[in-house]
Parts: C-alpha cells; structure tokens; sequence
C-alpha cells in the first residue's frame, strides 16, 4: 500500500483489538483515550512528516528488498548514508513532538534481527533470514509500527533465568506445537506499545545452555490472543483529563509505556526468528542495543524544544540579554550539540556487517547514550533557572479564566506589554512539562534508563576499548620494552 | 499560652478567614482542602517535634525578651550556637517531612527585622525596634506561623518600581492615614501563605529615593482584610485527590506556594516596621536573604530522606551490593554532607549585630545556597538512575488493587521473596515525588529560586569577597611591589 | 621530489638559516638543541608515518592539483571522507608522539586560504587563488611544513589594531613597493615555528576599515630576513639538559611555542595572498580557526597515551581489578572517545564551499574544541588519582643509578615481582610529564588556549546556532501563536 | 625556651646532622640547598606568624600541660574552638607561602597520639599517655617541628605486611633490647623531612594479630642513626638552580617530599609510644586521618594566591570587567569557599574525646578532603583560562634581560601602559608554578593524595553515614512498616 498517511495509520489502530488496562480498569477505546491519545499523535508525526517533500530525504528510504519507496522507520541500514540519517531522522522528530515518539524500538528491532538471523543461519544452518525478509517485507509494505520488546521484569536480580522461583519472571517457551511455540512472560518499560501493530519479542540478555528456552525471539500482531497491556501512569498524566490543555505543557503530544504480558500466547513458526539459539542471544542484544543506543538522537531535538522554550521564558522576562542569561543558553546548545556529536559519530563510523546491513560504531553508540544519561539533567537544571520560580507556582488554567481570579493573573504576571500573561504560562508549563512533567519521563529518567542504564554502557565501553594499543604506546613512549 | 501543639495549630488555622482560591474557584474549608492539607501537616510538624524530649534542644530556645521557652522558629539568634541549631532544626524538620515545612521564611522575617529596626531607629532616630519587639512577644507568646512576604511580582524587569506602567507591579504605600497605611501590590511565590497565622511583608531588593514608597514593611493577621491568595499547582498535584494515596509517593506531606494580592489593605502603625526609610531597604534584603540562604539547610533533610529511598530500592531490587551502586550512594552522600558543611559553616562563623542579633556569615551563607542549586539535581539524577526505570512506568495504585491486573502486578513487579510488591511500589513512588512529583518542586526547582536565583548568589560572592587580599598575597609571593 | 623522509626532513632543517633565541642566547644549531630536537623528532614522525603501509591511506592523499600522492598535511582537503581521515590523523599521531606535532596548523592555514582566496578574486576581481595555487604546488612537491600564524600580541586588548599606542601590536603592512610589501609586528605562541620550512601569516581577527593595513595574509620561508624566534619555555624543560632521560617522562618527543618578529620583513607579491581585504578577514579568520579546532582531535590520541600509562600504572601497583579503579579507567575512555565523536562529527557534517574545498561544520567544530577545553583536565585529575602521590615525590634517576641510594630505591618503590623498579618509575614519570610537565603544555594549557580560547567558541556557538528555529518548535507545542 | 623566631629556627636546623641524598647525592648544606631552602622558608613562617600581633590568636595557644604560650602547631585541641582556628591557621599560612607549610603533619599526629595513648592505657593498662605527655612538653617547650610519618612504601599491594615477599614493605620492629627497640623499613612522601626536628612514626593502616610487629608508634630525633632521607623531584624544581628568581614564580616558598629510610633505627622506651597494641592500630590511624585532612584547609589559602593571581593577570590585561571573566573570578571563589566551609564544618562539629582532647567530626573532614581532591583542579583550568596561553608559551628570564632579546618582550608584551612587562611575566609565572610547577605538586596531586586518596575517603564517608535513620525516615513517609 505504501506510505500511510497520518489518518490511515489512526484508522488502522481502531482496528486492532488491544487488551489495555489503565487505572484498574478496561480501556474500552484506545484511540480516544484522553492520557493515551497524544502519545498516538507523536507515532502519527512519524507518518505525516514522511509525506513533507522537506523532509522526504530524512524520512523515507527506498527498500533493498522491493526497491520502493517506504518510511525509514521500516528501513535496513544499507549504507553510512543511512545511519546518519537514522540519527538526524530521531532529533528532527524529537523536536516536533517534544516528546518520545516510539518508533525508534521497532526499526531498531528489525535491524538487529537482520543481522543476527543472517549470522545464526550461518552458523547452524537454519533458514531464519528468509523467514525475517519475508516478515519485513509484510512490515515495510503496510508502513506498521513494531513494538521491539527486550526488556523482562527479572524477578530476583542475583539468579539466571532458569533459577528463579517464578520461572515466568524472563520470557520463555513453554511449549512447542507442530504449528508454532507457546511462549509466557512479560515485557516491562514497553514504550509505545498500544499505539503499535506488532510486537517484536528478544530475549533481554546473554542467555546460557541452561537457560535455552528463554532464548527466543518472534513477532505477534499486536492484539494476538493473550497479549495483556497494563498503561503505566507518568508524572502529571491527569492533567490531559482536565478541562482546557494549557496546563499540560505540551499540549499536543505525549508518550507512554506499558507492562505487556504474554499469558500464553502462540506464535506460529513464520514468526519465529530464534529458537533454543542461546548462543546467539549474546550478538541480539548488543546489536540492538548499540541501534537504539544510537537512537537517543531523539533527546537532542527534545533538546532543541527546551532550549527554544527557555529563551522564549527570557525573553518573555525581558532578561534575554543578561550576560548570565546569554551563557547558560550556550551552555545549554553546548551540551545539547555535543550530544548531537555522539549521535553523528557513531553512525558515521558505523560498518558493514555480514550480509549486508550497516551497524554504528558499538564503542561510540555506548559513548553517546551514556552522554544521554547525564546532559539532559544539567540541561533541564539550567532551563528551570532561565524559567524562574513562577515554573512551579503558578496557579492553573482555571485560575485564568476565572472571573474572580483572571484579573490578578493578568495583572500580576504581566512582564513586557507584548506579551499575553497567557503566552507567558503556556511557555512555563512547557518547561514544567519537560523538567518534571510528562515528558520529563522521557527527557530525564528514560534518557538513564531506555536502552540500558548507565553501567550497562560503561561495560559496553569497558569492553570495546583497545587497551593494549594505549598501552603500548605509552610503554614506547617512555621506553619500556613491548616485548 | 506557650508552645501550641500540633492539634492546637490546626484549630487556630479553622478560626482564620482566609480568602483563598485554587483551581479558578473559592476554597471555603483551606484546613481540610486535600491538596492543601497535607502542606498543613508539614507545618504542623514544627509545633510537633518542640514537644518531644529528644528534640527539645534543636526546637526550643529561650526567648530574650520573656525568658520563656519558646519555639525556635519564634526566637531572635542570640549567640552562634542558636544559629548552628537553627542549621540542624532545618535538617530534621526536611528529613521527618521530606519537603518544605515553611516556617523557617517567618523566623528569618523577624530576625531580619530585629537587625534593620534596630540600625534605622540609631540613624534616623524612629522607634522601629520598639514596635517590632512588642510584636515578636505577640508572636513568641501565641507560637505563631509568620510568612516572610519578599518578593513582588517585578512587571517588566528594566524598570525601577516608579518607572513601571503599573504602579502596582511592586507593593507599595498608596496613602497615609492617622492611623496607618493602605498598600497595594502582590507577593508571589508564597510558600505556606495560607498555613500561616501572620504575613510579614518586606521589600524585595534596595531601593532608591525615588522608589520611597516602595520602601515599606510591615506585619498583618494573614486574614486581614484585602489580603487573596491564589494557589499555585504543582507537578502531580491532583494525585491527592485520587482515591488510594499510594500514588503520592510522601503519604504525609507536601508544601504549596500562593500569589498573595494586597488590595488596598489597611495596616495599622504600629504594625508597620519601616515606612520611607530607602536607605536601609539592602540592609533589610541582604540579612533576610543571609538568613533564608542558611534556611536551606533544609534541603539536606530532604537529601536524607531521598539516600534512604535509594538504598532501599536498591536494597529491594537486591543489587545494593554492587559496587557500581555503593559508589553512587557514597557520591550522593557525598554531595548531602557537602550541603551540610555549608549550612554549619555559615553559622559558625555568624557574628553578632549592634542590637545582639546574631547573623549567619554573609558569604557562607551565598556559598552554601549556590551549592544547593547544583548539588540536589545530581542527587536527584543518581537517585533515578539507582531506582531504574519502572519508577517512571508503574501501572496505577488502582492497578494493584483491580482484580484484573493485580496478579500480573504482583507476579511480574516482585524481586526478592521477602518484599511485598507494594513496597516496592510504594519507594519507587517516593522518589518520583521527590525527584519529578509535588516534593521536587522543593527539593529541585525551589532550592534554584528560593532565596534567589543562583544569579543573586554569584553577585553576592563577588562583592563579600576580600579580592584585595588576595591579589597582595599573590603579588607578594612573586615579587610584585605593592605601593 | 614527493613524500619527504624523516632524514630527509631533518636534512632539511640544517640547511635553513633561524635566527632562534633561547634563555636569552642566540641557538647556534637548532636541531641539535637538546630542548628543541624532541619537538623536531615529533614533526619528524608526520613524515615517517606516510612511508608505512599501514598508515599511508590515513596520512597520505592525491593532490587535487598535480594528481600525485602527497602527505595528508599538505592537501586540501576534496571530500568528508577527507575531514574524516584528517580527524583520524590527528589521533593517531597524538597517540604515536604524545605530545603537539605541530604540523595541523600549516594544513589549516593552507585550506582557509584556499576557501578565501577563491572568495576574494570572486568579489574583487583579484588573481589571489592563483597565486595561492602556484604557492600550494610548490608546498605539496616539496613536501614542506609550514607555520600556521594567526595570533597577534595584541597589546591593550580595550583598542583596535590602529588606535595602538604602539601600532606594531598587530601585524601590519609598513609599506609597498614594486615587487611586493614590507611588514612588521608579531605572532606569538607560534607552535613548531622552528622546525618549519615556510610561515604562513593571517590575520589575528576581523578587522575594520581603518585597519586596512592589518588585512594581510602571505607565505615565507621560515628564515626569511628579519624573521626572530624566541623560543618560549615549558615546565621541566631543561630535565632534556640532563644526564639520563628517565625524568623526561617521554623520552622521545616534545613540543616548542616560540614568538616570532617580523623586524621590516620585505614579501615578494607572488606570496602576497591578502592586501587590504579587510572584508574577508573575517572569514578567514573563521575558516582557519573552524578547521584548527578540528585539529583537536589530536589531544584525543594523547588521551589515549595518558589512559595507556594509568592503566599500565595500576598494572604495576597490582590494583588494576579494583571496582574504583576500573571505574575511573571506563570514565576516562568515556570522556576521551566523547571527544572523538566531535571531531568525527564535525567533519562528517562538513560541507563543500564555492571552489570545491570541504569545510568542517563550523557549530560542531567549535562545540568539539570546547569540550577539549575541559574533559583533558579531568582525564588529567584521573590520572593522577590512579598514579598514586609517588608520581610527585619520586627521587630522580640519579638516585637510582647512584650507589649509595639505588639499593632503597629499588628495595622500597618495589611493588609486584615481576616489575622492575625503573619501569614503575618510567610510567610515573609519563604521567607527570602529561599532567605536569612539558607535555601538560599541550594537553592542558594548548587545549584549553589553542585555536581559540573557551569563550571564543562559546562565542561561535551562540552564533551559530538557530534559535529561532527551536523556539517556533517550542511555541508550536504549548499553543503559542508564531506569526 | 617560648616561641622560637625564624632565624633561630633555621639555627636550629644548621646543627642537626641529617643524611640526605638529592640527585643521587649527599647534600652537605641541607639549609644552604637551593632547592630545598625554599622549603624551610615556608616552614620559618611558621614561626614568624607565632610573633605578629594580628595573627596571634590563630597561631599560639596556651598548653594545657604547661600553660605557657605555645605555637599552635604543637598543642592539643582543647576545645571546638582550637578546631576552628586550625582551620584558620591552615588557610592563612596557605595564603601566606602560596604552598605547603610542612608542620601540620606534626600537629596531627600529637593530637592522634594525644587520644590513642589515652585510650590504649585504658584497656592494657599501660602508660603510654603518661609517656607522650613528657614527650609532648620537650616539644612544646622547644617549640619544635615534627615529621609525622605514616604511609609505608606497601610492596604488593594484594598482601598484609607479615606475609610481603620483602617483610620491611612495611616498617617493622625486628628486635627488642632493654632499653628500647630497633625498627626497619621506610616511610613514603614525607613532607618537609628535611626540615624537621623530629619524626613521629605511625603505622600505615589497621594491623590485625599476624601484623603485630608492625603496630608501631614512637619518635626520634631526625638525625638519629640509621635515618636517610632520598629527597624527590618535583616538576620545574631545578628553576631554583637558574639565574634570576622569576621564572620560579613562588620566588619566597616551596615545599618538599622525601623517602625516609629507617635502617635498623634504636628507639629508647621513653619514646615508645605503641607496641604491639594491634587493635588500636585502627583508631590511630583513623584520628589521624580525620585531622589531617581537616588540615586540607591550607589549601584554601593556596586557591587564595590562585584566585589572586588570576585577578591580576585579567587587570594586566585589561580583561577584567569583561562578564565572563568576572563570572570565572566568582566560580574559583565560590569552589574556594565551599572547601573554606568543609574544613570549618569538621571542626565546629568535633567531639571531646576521652581524655580531653577535642576530634573533629570524622564524617564531615572526609567530605572536606574528598572536595579537596576534586576543586583545586577546576579552580586551576579556570585559572588558566584567564591567565591565557602566553602562561606557557613565555619565554625565560634570560630572555627579558639579554640585550638582544628584552626589546622584543617590552614591546610585544606590553599591554596597559601602566603595567610593566616584566610584571605581566612575574604573574604569570607564578599561575604556572601553581598549576603546573612545584607548586602544583601540593595544590594538585598532594590534594588528590596527601591524607589518603580520594577512595579512602569514600571508604570513610560509607562507614560514617547513619544509613538506617535515612532508610527509616524515607520508609515512614511512603507508608512502609519500619519494624
């Protein structure tokens, strides 16, 4: 069908028969969720902007496999070119939405099993490769959003999976049919998961022989029977049921992450992309973390969102050209470009790998998201310093409208005469919405956590740095012998 | 009637006739508001602790007009060991709420008042002092909250208060009657307005001949007439009225800030505490602003009560061993003590005021709370980071209790056999609140703001600084003549 | 003649007529001067590297004009790839010297001249490209290294060039005649100036209309008449006048600055490559510094010697398993390799200006040399911390070959027993020679100076950055109008 | 005989017969060597300071043995207040020598000495104190400098002392007579050797059972038999042995680190203060720690000299007003003044231990020292962010006298008419020597090492904390039972 369209892929989701609960109860209509719903309007932009001619280049890719057209989303990285664009794709969707978009996950997903069913076919002779192209295929043709869903609840962190008490705590096969496998467990952290056609399962770390079973990777339509969604709530997430918008700060998009259990759920072996290959989990995980490592480009465009937002706060103050104020802006791009560096660097240094799809630069991805986890902070510190206090003592948009109060919110947060005391609230509550509301989830806590915690990144880059060369030459350089 | 009791606090709040809005509408019971109440509690607390034997010492002094004990927050420092003990007492009182209990703007209100009436009563030959010791026996005697009312709205930066196209953008005397004053003008950011029994008002910066009017200070009950208060909202502020409270992370307490209007308000003269006199309106800036910098020893109480919330999320997730997770908890004690040593330091090198005051050191007293402005933001970060994700993605407290979703809640969220999931839950929802929720309001936007802005700090430090002294004893050392 | 060897540069220099002062003497043979001969021997590895297989696509390229295989650091560069391997360059001979090799700056001079000259004849109808041609030609066929001088003494920083009370502050045109000009003035901190075949003189900033005289750019051979160097001095330099080498720390190689007059120097005009165009000294100011500060890139390969030699220390004390020393050895990767991906970056978005020379991306350059304005004192700071205090009070190599004081240097700094004694102390001595030592010079102070000091580039950011497009991406997401 | 003067005690000095190597040789003169001289000059001022009215209250105390008048540095802390002024004392010698003052080592291992004998007599019933208190008069009454000597050489650093290949790693008693015993082994980095009357040996970490050989304490004179002392290097130390002092930079003070050497040393009962007492092994080694690292307060002195040095080196420029550089004047201070807050803190916060004599707070004088081992490096990059490149890139003395060179200095770097060059370049020097040269060896690596690394102060700072009270106060405020 091609490209879909912002309004297609709307329609698509009523179609779906999703399993979604939220504050204890039923969602009986996603879609129109009042808390759910924004967060399926940053998954649109992911379409509409594919169809702009501005951003065609970034967008859109022409598939290796069909030769048309399609939504980079749904791409395999054919060349350097593409990863770079990868990077500059997720800051420019970042600052459109201002938020977690979620797509990254699934073409992250895609492209990890791209170079793993390849490698397993290799080794063990199974034919995983062609049953994964033809599944992309499905995927690219009808422009879908895949949920790639890694990371299990782990029960007691101190025991393999095999060992725990509840053997469920990691995600595994119970049972094989002639037909497919039975599989059991949850997803935790599942960013975007009700806003997606598929999911697409990988196990959550190197497993070992004892622990085959959990060795398992495989898609689902995202409404497969036994699927279960329980919504997980976000800072501020009420304020969308509120009456008026401007109190949520963004008042257009949203993200949100859910618990997705799989309570026995068949999987039919079209769609099964590993099996029992434990030996194979190890090359999964890195790769699909070092893609979506690299997919932390997004936060620099929530960057962009905050940084623009803090000089409209100063200027809205009439501060914008104290010397102090000038500086904590460029201390903000600053930080918000070097990251942008990581993002560029690590595809730009990226290879090719057996048969044929580009990975980042391991070493730098892990260098970039691990820069992730810590600038957003000192960013989202400086901008609440730009904002001033009245960020977070502001009364509410009912205050504003009020006959009774409105005269002193427009009296007493008046700063420049051109600026509409509204104005002025809408930018604060942005800020709010960025530094400790809903999208603070995304900007400050899932930039620690998505895609592995800090430490997880230090033994990436523990591991991947050539120690010995550094030794050797300082060794030369002082003159001990390098036997 | 000496020290009131917590219960005896709470009722004296009942007789007020406050007139107070939030959310666009009247709230006619303030005391029992759910949003508000818990604020009330933090207060409370100050009348609580005074009565226990084990913190008499920190909670109790010894008035110097009546001789009689009183409470601390009522008492003018009289030796450097009332000042390191006010140090402490904000510790405590921020560890036992885990926010902002708001009495400490009223104590540094008055100490500031006991100094600056003295000085201008010695210039200007008033009797200032007299009026204001008749009033803090008032206060002493009653066990009364005063809010410390500072800072003014401001309008358009640029501009000095008689220069600003609303007149009204700084409070101001608008006539002079036989008996007293009529002011106009707001007070924003108001942390605990509508807790307190009294509102101090102070001007907000130094001001000049021209800006006379704008030079006033004075005391009123909080329900005077033509004082409005609205309440300003903060990030998760309507968890309070959700049913369960386990959502709200601090169960107990929260803090709240208001705009306070002054609308045409009579103050009678012997209420009034400075009327004209410019001339001391920095003095009067610069000691509140000392006191109320040293006033965020607090904030250390509250890093308390975030550590031990680390530590035992650690603890639940089981992985408080690893030395990546002992090293951070090390560091974010590191950086809570680093606060500690500023907030003692401050005090023990205080000295004594003509008129017996005794007063923080000025530059300290900067130092300490330009340290909170950083220090609590990296706190907070590594507090995320140890957490992990799932404190930004847990389902709803109503998800715990649904019939429907509780068992995956329980199965899929439990680690270590001997930890309920709700308590889990329950930790994580704590350092949510102090790190994105109503408390980070306190502990991160408000330890930026209050007391000034990291700005007013750096300006302060550079003029308390001996540069002179310095540059000599650089000159000396290599050999640069000093005329 | 083609690539030059390391011998043959070496020849080269002797042949050279400097007028080199030092400690207030007149040097009567450069190259063998103990202080200088090691920052030589550094330039010298640029020649040597191109001659090996496995560093030839790296350090060599085809000349755009003459087709043949020149050294890298002659080229201009035609493509990103080339920016790219430029970057790399500049690690790898970083890591290979551990010090400044000096070379970057002619390359920089060279391409900025090609980007203005080409701009110049473009507007003015001038032939300045030309002529640079004919000068680049004869520079890639001789193979030769030329001084890169930009930096003015500059005086009373408050006055232009022309308002100097003494107007040989700033580099300047004395006067003309038929076969070209006469110039006069300065450049200080010029890195290399005498191991260099050419200088290449640029103006210091933008300059103005009535600073036409200071609009000058052209090339002569470094021992042209009136050029003087004097030769600036380093910590520890003279450890290279004493017996033994062990207390060099590196025993190889160095770096020199020197100040260069230019006493009444006539230039014949066909290396006259600016006369007046005041109005594009701006560019090429901007152009050199962009690509200079991409030449930071080497202080990345130094980063990897100073990680070499803190492992390798901790090696020696058998601490190296340590959870904290392992830790600090992941942090200083991370924040050497975070530098590696702003000069990746910047060069991987450069872009191709008007006549086909590539220019790195001027807003990542600059971010990426901001960043080597700070992270190299903390990788420093770890260094240290890793050494040990023994790294500041080891007793010279004296002391150990002394007989009367061997035996307890070697009995009491023994740590494993498979270690020698002077390997231990070799390694300390690296390290202090990069955080102390001569070596300090370039990894620290030249980070922090070089191409620009930190608030040049911060300068450059907030130039460079579009503010405006963040802030319509803020404004459209809280519902704020943009006109 | 009372408070010595400086001249006596450099007589003092002149009749000791110390054994001292230096570059492989015996120093005949240690008083007259010019690289050490500067050294004892620092330390003269010890007793220079003890004469002058302004600073007696800092630098004498009244004996709480003899009730004389006593140098500082040689009393027992009677009281919070001797803490505080300890403190002080640090930070003004630091400010006056611009470096390390050498005697507080003394200090600190009297007053640990002070409670450790006390505490040891108490349960073995031995006379220790009684002991130290007759040793502690002849100091006091002659008013003499004491090496305090800890930190053993440690061989492999995997095994306890008993078990080391090299049983002398650590020193040790290898034999016992009747009139004392005889010790071997060796003590590291020790500051101002040389210029001490005594040495006060302490072991080096907690010995267990198997160790107790090596739990010893005693004193000798410096020139005992069987001492030798290998003095280390420092970086630019032989600028002292150059004509002219300016590019010394310090051209008054130094400091210096030596290798003890103990070579079968007698010590005489009288001077025995622990032997074999293991178990005490640890509070010895733990008081001393926590007072010498209060003792870190120096260096705010130091960062005094820094920051002034900075100061006018900006105003030599003409750069001072400039906004960002005064921002960076009020950071060094601001970092300056939080470590002033730590060193005040710990004392004003100390304890009256049994026996009379006040410990500071050993939690808080960890987290002094540890800031101590981070801010002095960052203090010294802004330092030379302002002092600018010319720093190291500035030619020699000899250059500025030499008849062929000097007009070239006086004229390109000259900047305000009113300032001499020569000036410009003393300043300069001295920023170098704090951060590059001798200088820096105490205000950088000796803060990063002196008083134990920065992890053992983190070890420190994990014991100290109250964990639980944390754990309780964040557990009750989120509903969970504290059993």
């Amino acid at each position: 069908m091609g490209l879909m369209t912002a309004g297609q892929y709307e329609e698509s989701l009523r179609k779906l028969n999703l399993v979604v609960y939220q504050f204890g109860r039923r969602v009986e209509n996603v879609v129109d969720d009042p808390i759910i719903r924004p967060s399926m309007s940053s998954v649109a932009k992911t379409y509409e902007l594919a169809h702009l001619p501005e951003h065609e280049d970034i967008m859109t890719a022409r598939s290796h496999i069909s030769g048309k057209k399609i939504n980079r989303f749904t791409h395999i990285h054919q060349s350097i070119d593409d990863l770079v664009k990868k990077s500059k794709m997720g800051r420019l969707l970042g600052r459109e939405t201002g938020c977690c978009f979620q797509r990254c996950v699934g073409m992250d997903a895609l492209n990890a099993l791209s170079i793993v069913t390849y490698a397993m076919d290799g080794k063990h002779g199974t034919s995983y490769n062609e049953r994964f192209l033809k599944y992309l295929e499905y995927v690219q043709e009808n422009d879908l959003i895949c949920n790639g869903a890694m990371t299990d609840p782990k029960g007691d962190r101190s025991l393999p999976p095999s060992k725990q008490p509840d053997p469920d705590a990691y995600l595994h096969v119970i049972r094989e049919t002639k037909d497919g496998i039975v599989v059991r467990g949850a997803k935790a952290h599942q960013t975007g998961a009700v806003n997606s056609h598929e999911v697409i399962v990988m196990p959550t770390m190197t497993m070992r022989a004892e622990d085959k079973a959990y060795a398992v990777s495989f898609a689902l339509p995202s409404d497969a029977d036994g699927i279960v969604y329980i919504v997980g709530r976000q800072s501020c997430d009420t304020r969308k049921l509120e009456e008026g918008v401007l109190d949520q700060g963004n008042i257009l998009f949203g993200g949100h992450e859910a618990l997705v259990v799989f309570d026995d759920v068949f999987v039919p072996w079209e769609r099964v992309f590993m099996h029992g290959e434990y030996d194979f989990t190890g090359l999964l995980v890195e790769s699909f973390a070092a893609y979506h490592r690299q997919s932390y480009a997004c936060k620099v465009g929530v960057g962009d969102v905050l940084i623009g937002a803090a000089q409209t706060a100063a200027e809205y103050n009439g501060v914008e050209k104290a010397s102090h104020i000038r500086d904590k802006i460029v201390e903000m791009n600053h930080l918000n470009e070097t990251l942008f560096c990581g993002c560029i660097a690590c595809a730009s240094e990226g290879n090719k790998m057996a048969g044929g799809t580009y990975l980042v630069d391991v070493l730098l991805a892990n260098v970039h998201k691990h820069n992730v986890t810590r600038f957003p902070f000192e960013i989202a510190r400086i901008a609440q310093d730009i904002a001033g206090g009245l960020m977070v003592t502001l009364p509410s948009e009912q205050d504003l409208r009020s006959p009774e109060t409105s005269k002193w919110l427009e009296k007493y947060f008046k700063t420049r005469a051109d600026i509409p005391t509204e104005e002025r609230m809408r930018v604060l509550r942005l800020i709010e919405n960025l530094t400790l509301g809903t999208a603070a989830v995304g900007y400050l806590t899932e930039s620690l956590h998505g895609a592995g915690s800090p430490q997880a990144q230090r033994v990436m880059i523990s591991r991947r740095i050539n120690m010995l060369e550094k030794q050797k030459a300082a060794k030369k350089l002082c003159g001990i012998d390098i036997a």
